[in-house]
C-alpha cells in the first residue's frame, strides 16, 4: 500500500509562517505554593530552584527544540499565585498557535496552567505596555482552619470590623508616591504609581481585597492588605492611608501580610 | 506581695471530673493530601508514616501527658479528605473540655482541624453506633486545570452528560449486597449495606456526587463515582447499577476514581 506521507507537500500549509520567528504572548495561571516565585533562579554550583519561569522555559525547550528566553510581566514572589500572569517569548513556533497552550500545559506539572497563547506584533512588550494590573488578597476570617485552601488564603482569625475596611479601601485610590507602601528593597527609581480602584468584599468566611493600578512596588499589595487588616482590627485609623501618602513613611502602614493570600488576577494592555 | 497561687483551692472547681477517666468524642477535619490515610502506620525498623491518627495521638500525648490510643469511625485512604471524621479516646482530661478542640488544633499542623470535642457516655462506640455516613466526590469537569484545588477534586475533563448522571444516581439507593462495588481486599464478612441517598449536582465546573449510607465497603464510594462517570460518558448504561447489584460482579462497574476527589462529610449517630 502506498504511504500518504509523501503527499503532504501538496496540502495547503495550515500555518504559513511556521518557519518565521514570531512573538508569542502567554496568559499563565499557577498555584504559587510550590514555587520559589516567578523568576528563574539558578544559583551557581547548586541545582536551580523550582520557579514558574524556569518550568515553562524548560517545557518550551522540550516542545520547540530550541532554548527559549521568556519575559514575564510580574515577578511574583514565592507563594504568590496568578490567574492572569502574562509572559512573552520569540521563537520559530512549529506547533500551531491554536494548539500551543494545550501542548505546553500537558508538558507542565499540575500546578501551572497555560490559559492561552497568541501571536502578537513584534513591538509588543509585556512589561512596558501594561495599563492595569489587578491583584486580590484573600483573608480567611474564621476560627476554622482553611484546610484545602490553606495555601491560597491568609488565615487571619481576629475580630475585624469589615465595614470599616470597606469604607477605608477607596482612600488608596489616586496617583501618589507609593514609597510608604513598599518594602525597602523595592529597587525602583520612580515610586509614583496610580491606584485606579481598591475595594473590600465579605463573602462567607472570606474578606477579599481587590486592587487595580498602573503598577505596584515590591510587596505593595501585601502591605496595603496589612494596612486594611489593622484598620479592620481597630489598631489603625482609616486616615492613616492619607498620612502614609503624605509622609511617605513605611512605618505608618500595617505589616506585610503573608504571600499565600495574594493572587495576580489579570493584566490589561 | 502575697501570691494568689495558694488561694486557688478555695475557688469552685470548674471541671469537677478533671481527675476521672472520661470518654471524649472528637469531630475532625483534614486535607488528606499530605497523609498516608487515617490509620496509624508504624512499619518495623522504619520511621512511622505521617497519618491523621498518628498526628492526633501524638498531639494528645503532648497535651495530656499520657499515651492515648484513639479510635476512628472511618479509615480513610491516603489522599482522601474529611470534614466530619469522628474519633474517640478515653483519658483523664485535665484540659477543660470546652477548650480541648482549640488546644489540640493549635498543637497540630495546618492540614488538620479539630472541629469539636465533647464528653460522651462510656458506652459510646464511634464505629458500631454509626447510623449514617455521608461522602462527597467532586469531579472538576473543565479543560482548565483546578490549580488551587488540584488536591481536593478529581480533574476529569471528558464530555459528560450530567443529566444522565443525575437520573442514574438514585438507582444506587436501597439495601443490597455491595460486593460488586468494592475492591477485592474489602476484608468484610458481611457485604450488605444500605444506601439512603445518592445524588449528583452540577455547580459551575464541578460535578458533585453525594452519597449517604449505613456504611461503605473498601473503595465503594470511589467505585460508585467511577460508575456514574462512565454513565455520564456514555460508556455504561444507567441500568448497569441494577446489574451490579444482581450479579455482584465488580467488573461491571466503572474504575475506582482517584482519592483526591473524595471527602467524608459527616457521620450521624
Amino acid at each position: 500500500m502506498a504511504s500518504n506521507i509523501d503527499s503532504s507537500p501538496d496540502l495547503p500549509d495550515p500555518e504559513p509562517q511556521a518557519t518565521a520567528r514570531r512573538r508569542i504572548k502567554l496568559i499563565v495561571a499557577y498555584d504559587g505554593s510550590g514555587f520559589h516565585g516567578w523568576q528563574k533562579q539558578e544559583p551557581p554550583n547548586e541545582a536551580p530552584l523550582r520557579t514558574v519561569q524556569g518550568e515553562i522555559e524548560s517545557a518550551l525547550r522540550r516542545l520547540l527544540g530550541e532554548p527559549i528566553s521568556m519575559l514575564g510581566a510580574s515577578r511574583t514572589d514565592a507563594g504568590v499565585h496568578a490567574r492572569g500572569q502574562v509572559a512573552q517569548f520569540d521563537a520559530v513556533c512549529r506547533v500551531p498557535i491554536r494548539r500551543l497552550a494545550e501542548a505546553l500545559t500537558s508538558r507542565l506539572a499540575p500546578d501551572i496552567d497555560i490559559v492561552s497563547a497568541e501571536e502578537v506584533s513584534d513591538d509588543f512588550d509585556c512589561i512596558s505596555d501594561v495599563k492595569t494590573k489587578q491583584y486580590r488578597y484573600r483573608i480567611h476570617n474564621s476560627p476554622r482552619r482553611p484546610l484545602e485552601r490553606r495555601q491560597s488564603v491568609f488565615h487571619g482569625w481576629v475580630d475585624l470590623d469589615v465595614q470599616r475596611m470597606i469604607e477605608a479601601a477607596p482612600r488608596f485610590v489616586g496617583t501618589h508616591d507609593m514609597v510608604g507602601l513598599a518594602s525597602a528593597k523595592h529597587g525602583r527609581t520612580t515610586t509614583v504609581r496610580t491606584i485606579h480602584a481598591c475595594s473590600v468584599v465579605h463573602e462567607n468566611d472570606e474578606i477579599i481585597i481587590t486592587v487595580e493600578g498602573s503598577g505596584f512596588l515590591y510587596n505593595q499589595v501585601r502591605i496595603m492588605a496589612g494596612t486594611l487588616f489593622e484598620i479592620g482590627r481597630g489598631r489603625l485609623a482609616p486616615d492613616i492611608i492619607d498620612r502614609i501618602y503624605a509622609e511617605k513613611n513605611r512605618r505608618l502602614a500595617g505589616a506585610t501580610l503573608p504571600p499565600e493570600g495574594l493572587c495576580l488576577e489579570w493584566i490589561g494592555y
